[in-house]
């Protein structure tokens, strides 16, 4: 969590005074519930809660200095703040109880804030795809050029993708926002699983299934997860944008803001460092994937090793994603695209892409796949080496003219056959929002 | 994919004959399909599929080698079995059509063998777990014994965990069960959207909502994370049997065949090496993890740098996911659990772990939590340090036994309070499967 | 290790057959040692090597089904083979001073297979660097033109990479050129340092500082992240072949070979397959080394997670990068590149790369930077946007000409002097090899 | 980079202050080397030295708000600072001349702030090592007691692991230590070589072999190689700890200071959680190297996209490693250490250790190794079970006893034999500190 890629509000949401409140919601939320089973006297919570605790993250982190545990140091300065009622919070509670319980909100309400930023990409996304859905453009493989598509159409793929995410992360959303307040080691030796269930309801959590001392990892691995699959996504767009922006392609191109800078050197230079950047962020919050499977499998009823690991990653993954999909969503509004660019790279594939309907009438014709795939190659590859044109040749091949005739052959270079159905396509898929 | 580690169906599942019989299968759907549209005479695939071809692996391969072009080795090896009717398979269509719809059958295919292993593997747990709900053991957090639990409450956890898994992989199954007959650049220049979701319908499939040349591989990367998560649960579970094992712990065992041996130094040894051999698998599974997201960023329409990527991870990672999950299931079945030692240990914790009782007691009584903390901590350290056991040392602490009385200290020290819950948890766990 | 992937060699250096030899050897070694000690009676290995035993890992495997492990299995084996000498055999040993000793051996040997392979893609680059190194080319930076090079600079750039790829390999073969014959947990119990050190000096390996029951994993873990580093060199130079031959850039393609197909629905297309493919097993190689990283840290005196993880990746990882070095050799060799096409993208980038010159002799005659870069740019920018050329535009901008005057401008102009020390750097490089 | 896991000297090593001084000295130096070469006026970088510019971490940000362009913000602070003589610095550079000779400074220093703190680990180590090197140990193979070692022998064995952790990272800052002063694509085409090594040996450091925009990622990947290496190498010490310190071995704890709480709910328990944060934070370190191997494959002469990944894990892998070399260091000089513990542990192995030794006194009695074998079994196994001891056992086996005499059975269960060459070992260990 570098300021440089740090949303405002992620700064705010990981800070120590966020992660103390919460923790104090969650001791409060637990207290009112074993309040209404009779464990505590009733009002506690209601007159703590009402003293609005002026909570030092500086003086917690003082006394954990001494005690070395960050929740006793917790409890300690809340006792200094709120006197004798404190004694009956974390009654029967183990530290994990609250901690897991306030992770489980703070990553839930992260994931929340990546999911508006990505709805509101998703919608920019649209936008474009919408505007551009009749662009025609060289679809390409292998970096070579195949078939025509159009630019709506990919930027729809890209939709497509980042839907899924979406629903990935949604998931995974419902399986993060799981606490528990089960006890030192799940047991609920000294609590039930009705104050529980009160607790963390008023939280907005479910209970966990079975806790040990702490919420299964698996949980959070999946989460990070369902992040590293949107941030690959993120790179998938981004890398194509880099390759539209080239200087041999120059398809689309970065909005590139007044005052700008494209390098000290070479004043003309218009870099697609957006898009850039999204790739090497995508391999940063890729990586925390490991490490947060490698957390799951902790020892008997917990070892704390998933700690620190969850203490940087969780932070860094969901402020740098937020952060990309921001990033994006700009990219996405300010790319400038180029039609015309679009349309002489298309002319420059020579036509050779009406290859296919060349090849299917022959076969349709009577001819062997194999045979006619000899004889649209031959003049292909003619053309392909600047002798002709792809059209010219095949009219003045009289194999191909006597099996096609002047007129079939015409009719196979269409292009707007070819995109007949991509308006289908991009509002099926943006549909899917 | 090593015979080591490779269930028999998996040998067979990914092999080169198998390969080419469900590619067979994905022409002759898509043939199916654009004879109902008209676009290839009736009866063609049905007349092909009644030759039931010989297919020769060894045969396509031998083409491969002079074509560079796996598919357009199939289809030569196709016409040459086939005859001229062949020359209607693969009309308008590229080879991605028949590779990602083919790879789709597969991929959803092994995931259901998966499945049907993880359910084995749920039940095998159930048992046990409710076998041993009531046997009580020493719960312990950091390695340090810390408040009873059950055997049968672990197990329990690993089933919740695994249900968890499950499902994940359920959600993933659908994502991947997703073809495409879309043509070279997915915009059905030679076919349709219907004839497209025919065919896909005729194989249990649905359509790709925008493919590039391809089936976007965010659904595959999708998948192994998933198989990952499921992994890392068995890591866990493997984990924790190697720590019951281990000598001086000793509270369950793996079984161990007549014949076997564990050492050639040290014939006495009964080792965990299921359990340790999972433990590495998982590492195997996981590593997948990474290359599948690196496939996503395709360039522009597609490149084919994902396929060498997926001729080695798809077989390998669901070979052993599969293993895994036989092993384990019998693991389980054949863990040799030792209620004896396992009470032995848990009375080894010396009745410490009734601290927080006297604790929460202590502060019932009207004691600040700090205070009660000292008075608790006092008594353990002298108990835990050899001098006396922690219930006698409270016991002869007056201000302890001012506070509580000798009645109220007894009934603290209660093990069957302790686990009242359990039996509610593991059920409720259970009914997740 | 798939067929398609692994080299011929490679699929002998990691059969079963292989491995029992050398384990074989290990022994014979050990006991060699051993004689000379006086712990076995002189003559046992001698003899028993004269009988040149036909092993067979069919029967081997049959026995490890009953005994459930590997080395005892052998020994079994050997000792039905060789008679009642047999019993010398593995005296004092554990099973991991077999498996880690001939493990050493299997790896050091595939090592220096990917060393000569490395070796002869070196010399190959070699070549082309010096063809080329003074062919213009427009260098790229963000994708976009920048300044020029040469196609030979670009090479030996990958030359220089892959000699360091090489320098690491080289030291981590001596890493892992080291086994043990130390016993259950390394003391020597029954055996020496002097036995352990004749044995392996036989072996061409050196002995283990601090063995546990088996040679530390930190060695292997090393030896998978050298090969990882060599991989991603590759996966530079293939990344930049595949743009070098996208369809708008065209300057250099892979060769291709007389009845290879490209596509089978556009017959003209030549695709960077073997790039791409590099580029995908590239990922798989850089994939193990999370597992190998995890390996290292085995309990206490070991387990034998990282048994499991060694047996699939240790033959993969050396197969398949000893496959990328051959690829990527025919590849170097079979480069076609367009000298032609080189200079056409020098000259679209419309010489604003000599904007650098001019920058500096504006500063030169005295003008501040950033000034200096205001004229640069707005010169530059028209040209860009297609108003005049960035040349003519200078000639005719009176405060550029006022400060320079039309010869220093044309001095600017000058390809060679922007080459001039190409020659040296290239060479500097090749003499690294 | 989080306040909690980064040691002081690393917070002010990786600021905005320090890097913009870091980028002054590398423009100074590159302005000397110029100087020398005739190229900017004599004297130049020395007044600007000496001016001893105030630099505003704070002001240059703000210029790359406009700019957007970090190196140019830079230059243009320094203009406003030093006046008009700031025109010839950066003369005939690119951005990353400065930027990623700066980084090799950053990362050198780095390193060898980590080397300093590896020599003081390993001291620590040998310390304890030789403390313990006659302290007789029960060793562990598969968590199950094996045969005797001592604790001072596994901790050399740790030692010899760093060891080779720190010529891994000797290695790796060689690679490191190396910038660039070439240009925009590396030509020299406004410089040459003799400038750039001028400049460069000022900073101590040496000249990339083939420069692109920037210096090449290998090497940094394989920095961050070396230092996950390392992490490994803490975790296996971190991960014997824990098992040390686990309520059933009991062998070693890590110190507890006053005031330090182990738990809320337990106040008894003493947690080595100085080693489980350690082995979460190996799983940070090892995170960072695949990003930093996808970083290698750089577009043509260079793209972006490994800033923002260095820009995190430069700062983040640098300080924990360093976090944890100190936090081993402090663990290993603290860890409290309970011979007598080891001593019952080892003697709760009930002497089945011997079991090799009488192996192989009734095979060098003439039995035939599988048949000893059986007979050693038979009567571990009965005293495993608790009939018996195993000695005892064996004196009263009729055929053992016929084979090898009461006498030679009693050699046999020999401790100080068996630990007899374990001197060596340990100081042939430190000796290679």
């Amino acid at each position: 969590m570098i300021p440089r890629y740090t949303p405002a509000d992620f700064t705010e949401h990981w800070s120590d005074d966020k992660r103390f409140e919460v923790w104090l919601t969650v001791e409060l939320a637990a207290c009112e519930a074993m309040e209404h089973e009779g464990l505590v006297p009733k009002g506690i919570a209601a007159s703590i809660r009402a003293k609005k605790l002026p909570l030092s993250a500086a003086r917690i982190l003082e006394h954990e200095r001494t005690t070395k545990h960050d929740v006793i140091a917790f409890l300690t300065h809340v006792e200094e703040l709120a006197g004798i009622d404190a004694r009956w919070l974390h009654r029967g509670m183990t530290s994990s109880d609250v901690l897991d319980s306030a992770l489980a909100i703070l990553l839930r309400d992260a994931t929340d804030k990546i999911l508006v930023r990505l709805d509101a990409l998703l919608s920019a996304l649209a936008i474009r795809a919408r505007e551009h859905k009749k662009t025609p453009m060289i679809g390409r493989s292998h970096g070579i050029f195949a078939e025509p598509i159009t630019f709506g159409l990919a930027l729809a793929g890209h939709h497509a993708e980042l839907a899924r995410a979406k629903k990935r992360i949604q998931a995974a959303r419902e399986e993060i926002a799981v606490g528990k307040i089960a006890g030192a080691v799940g047991t609920y030796a000294h609590l039930s699983p009705a104050i529980e269930a009160r607790a963390l309801a008023a939280l907005g959590l479910k209970a966990e299934t079975v806790s040990t001392q702490v919420v299964a990892r698996d949980r959070h691995a999946s989460l990070f997860s369902s992040f590293a699959l949107c941030a690959a996504a993120i790179e998938r767009f981004a890398t194509n944008v880099r390759h539209w922006q080239r200087s041999e392609v120059g398809e689309a191109e970065e909005a590139f803001t007044a005052g700008q800078k494209g390098s000290s050197a070479m004043p003309h230079k218009r870099n697609p460092i957006s898009s850039e950047n999204l790739c090497g962020l995508a391999r940063i919050v890729r990586a925390a994937v490991a490490p947060a499977l490698e957390n799951v499998a902790l020892w008997h009823e917990r070892d704390i090793s998933h700690s620190s690991v969850e203490r940087m990653i969780a932070p860094d993954v969901t402020s740098t994603l937020a952060f990309m999909l921001d990033r994006t969503k700009t990219l996405v509004e300010g790319l400038v695209v180029y039609p015309k660019r679009l349309r002489e790279n298309l002319d420059r594939a020579g036509e050779l892409y009406f290859s296919e309907a060349i090849l299917l009438a022959l076969v349709q014709s009577g001819m062997p796949r194999q045979e006619a795939y000899v004889l649209v190659q031959r003049n292909a590859m003619r053309a392909w080496s600047g002798d002709g044109t792809f059209r010219k040749n095949l009219q003045a091949d009289n194999e191909v003219v006597a099996k096609l005739g002047n007129e079939v052959i015409a009719q196979c270079f269409n292009l707007d056959h070819a995109l007949a159905h991509v308006d289908l396509i991009v509002e099926r898929a943006l549909a899917k929002g």
